[in-house]
C-alpha cells in the first residue's frame, strides 16, 4: 500500500529521511481526554482492549492530536499470557493480577502454546480497522512482550520491584523455564505474523522487565529468544526495546532486528560506540515532559543533537506518564519535527 | 580500638588482605528467626528502629549466625525526612508513606537540617550499644540513604516504580529542589559524623533510586551531593552504593570515596576498566540464593573470580530477599571464605 507518510519506515531501514521521524510510546492512553472518554465507557481494561472498534478508536486518535509519525495499536502485553491460559484482571492503581501462576514445572501442563488466529483474533481485527481508517496517513505498529517479560508476569502473577519469584524459578526450575519461554516465544512469533498479516507495517517487542535479570542470565532467558523472533519476522522491521538492560550494547547489535529502543539511563554518545547498521529509537526522559515549555524545547533539542548522524527514530525513554500535560507532549512532537529546519 | 576481624577495614583502604571479607546487605531482618522473634515483640518497625537495645541485638544476629567480617547497624535512611520534618508510616507489604510531603518550593519552610544529636540520638545510642557488644570481633557499618533517594521520598512520599513526581519537582522547581538537596545533605553530613564518633569503622551511603534519572539529571542532582559527603567524611571509609546508576563508572571513579557498591546488573569486567585505586563491593545476584546448593557455590565462585587482583569486599548487589532460606546465604558466605584455599 501506499502512504501518505512512510518516514518511520524509511528511518527504521536505515534509509536518510528528510527529517527525523517521531512517535511515543503509550501515545494512546490517559493523556487524551478522547481517551478518557472512549475508556470511561467500557466495563474494564480488558474489555477495552478486546473490543475492536473501540481498541481501533483509540489508536488513531494520538494521529489526530499529536500529528505523530507512526500509530501503535492499543493492546496489552498480557493478551500472550491470557491466550496461553492464564487470564488476568487489571486492578485499578494495582496493575495487573493473575489469578493462577506457574509456580512449579507441573504448571507446565495449564498452558498451551496460543493459536493466534482464535485466541488473539480480537487484534487482528482491530489492526485491520485502524489500517482502513487510517487510511495510509501513517504506518501502524503492532507489538508484543518478550518472552523473558512475559514469563515474569506468568511466574509471579503480577508487577513486581524485583519480579524474584520469576528470577528463583530460573535458578531452581532451568529445564522448565526453557520449556515454558519456548512456548512464550512460539506464541508471540505466530502474534506477531498474524498482526503483520492484518496489517502492522513493523512490530515492537517490549523487554519491560530486563532490567532485573543480570547480564549472565539475560543472555541465556533474554536474549536467545528474542532473536528467535527476530530471525522468524523477516516481513517488516523489528524493534527491540529491553528496558534496563544497558549493560551490553554489543550484544544487542548482533540481534537480526532492524531497529533499538534506547531508554533514558543510558548515555547515547556511549551506545553508539557498539551500535552499527541498526537504527535507535529514543531517549527523552519522559519527566522533561513536566518542565516548563522553554526546557522541553532545550531537552527535545538536545537528545535529537546526540543522535545525529545516526538512523533515528525518535521517542521517549519510556512511555507517557498519565498524568502530563499532552500539550507538552505535543510540544515535543513539534520540536523533533522542526529541529535542523 | 584493636579488632580480632579487621579484613573489611583494610580491603576498604585498598590493602592485600589474607583473604576477601564478606557481608551482605540487609544481612540483618526476615531471614533470620532470631530477627522475626525479636520483631514481633515489637509495636512496629519505626518503633523497632528507635529502640536502641533491640536495634543493636539485631545487628549482631548476622555476625552469630552468617559469621560475616561486618555488622551494619539497624536502622533505616528514612530516619532523616522524619528529622527534617517528615515524619512517616512503615504499612505492611506497601512500605513507607509520608502523610506530608514537599510538593512546591513553599513547603520548604515545613522542613529543617536534621540537628543529629537531638534528632537521631537513638542511632548514636544503639551504635554504642552495639561497639560494646560486638567488643571487638568485627567492624561496624554506619550508613545514610543518598540526598536523591531521600529527596525522592520527600517529594514522592511513598515507594514508586519511576518516582515521577520526584523527578517532575527537579524540572518544574530547580532552585528549591537545590535547596532541598543541599539541606538533606548537610543533614546526612551530620548524621554520618554523629554516627562515627558514636562508633561506627566505616560508612555507606545508599543511592537506592539513582537508576530513574538520566545521566544528565543524575550528574546535577546526584553525584555533586554525594561528592560533598564523601569530601566531609575523611575520618573512615566511605562506600557509595549508587544502585542502576551504571551509565558512567569513570564519573563514579571521580568520588572521593574508598569503595564502589556494585548491583547486579553490570558486567564487573566493563566496570573494572573504570575503576582505579577504588575497592569494589559486591555484586552477586540475590536470586541465586534461591538455587540449589552447587550452583550458590558455582555463581559465588564466577563472582570472585570476576573480581580477582582487585581489592574487593564481596556482598550481594542488593538486599537479602525475604523468603530467601538463610542456609543459603550461609553458603554464599562460606564459599567466598573458602575462595582460593
Amino acid at each position: 500500500m501506499s502512504y501518505k507518510n512512510d518516514l518511520i519506515l524509511r528511518a527504521a531501514r536505515g534509509e536518510k529521511t528528510e527529517r527525523t521521524p517521531i512517535w511515543m510510546m503509550r501515545q494512546a492512553g490517559r493523556v487524551l481526554p478522547e481517551y478518557r472518554e472512549v475508556r470511561s465507557k467500557m466495563k474494564d481494561f480488558i474489555e477495552f482492549v478486546k473490543t475492536p472498534e473501540r481498541a481501533a478508536e483509540v489508536t488513531i486518535q494520538p494521529i489526530d492530536y499529536f500529528d505523530v509519525d507512526a500509530a501503535i495499536i492499543f493492546s496489552d502485553i498480557l493478551t500472550i499470557p491470557e491466550a496461553m491460559g492464564l487470564p488476568y484482571e487489571m486492578v485499578e492503581k494495582r496493575g495487573p493480577i493473575f489469578p493462577k501462576t506457574i509456580s512449579a514445572a507441573a504448571d507446565l501442563k495449564h498452558v498451551k502454546v496460543a493459536d493466534a488466529e482464535s485466541d488473539l483474533g480480537y487484534v487482528g481485527e482491530a489492526i485491520k480497522i485502524t489500517k482502513k481508517e487510517l487510511d495510509g496517513r501513517v504506518p501502524l505498529i503492532g507489538f508484543a512482550g518478550a518472552p523473558w517479560t512475559i514469563f515474569a508476569y506468568m511466574i509471579e502473577g503480577s508487577g513486581s520491584k524485583n519480579f524474584s519469584k520469576a528470577r528463583a524459578f530460573l535458578f531452581q526450575e532451568n529445564k522448565a523455564a526453557h520449556q515454558l519461554m519456548d512456548m512464550i516465544t512460539e506464541s508471540t512469533i505466530a502474534y506477531l505474523k498474524m498482526q503483520i498479516r492484518s496489517g502492522a507495517d513493523m512490530v515492537q517487542v517490549f523487554d519491560s522487565w530486563a532490567g532485573v535479570l543480570s547480564p549472565a542470565l539475560y543472555t541465556e532467558f533474554g536474549m536467545p529468544y528474542i532473536q528467535k523472533i527476530c530471525k522468524a519476522i523477516p516481513e517488516v522491521p523489528v524493534t527491540v526495546f529491553a528496558k534496563g538492560a544497558n549493560w551490553d550494547f554489543a550484544e544487542l547489535n548482533e540481534l537480526d532486528c532492524q531497529v533499538i529502543g534506547l531508554d533514558w539511563n543510558l548515555k547515547v554518545d556511549e551506545v553508539r560506540k557498539h551500535i552499527a547498521g541498526k537504527t535507535l529509537q529514543g531517549n527523552l526522559d519522559p519527566a522533561v515532559l513536566y518542565a516548563p515549555d522553554q526546557e522541553v524545547v532545550l531537552h527535545t533539542q538536545r537528545m535529537m543533537r546526540s543522535f545525529e548522524g545516526q538512523p533515528h527514530i525518535a521517542n521517549l525513554g519510556h512511555g507517557l506518564y498519565p498524568d502530563l500535560d499532552r500539550r507538552k507532549a505535543k510540544l515535543f512532537v513539534e520540536t523533533v519535527k522542526n529541529y535542523g529546519k
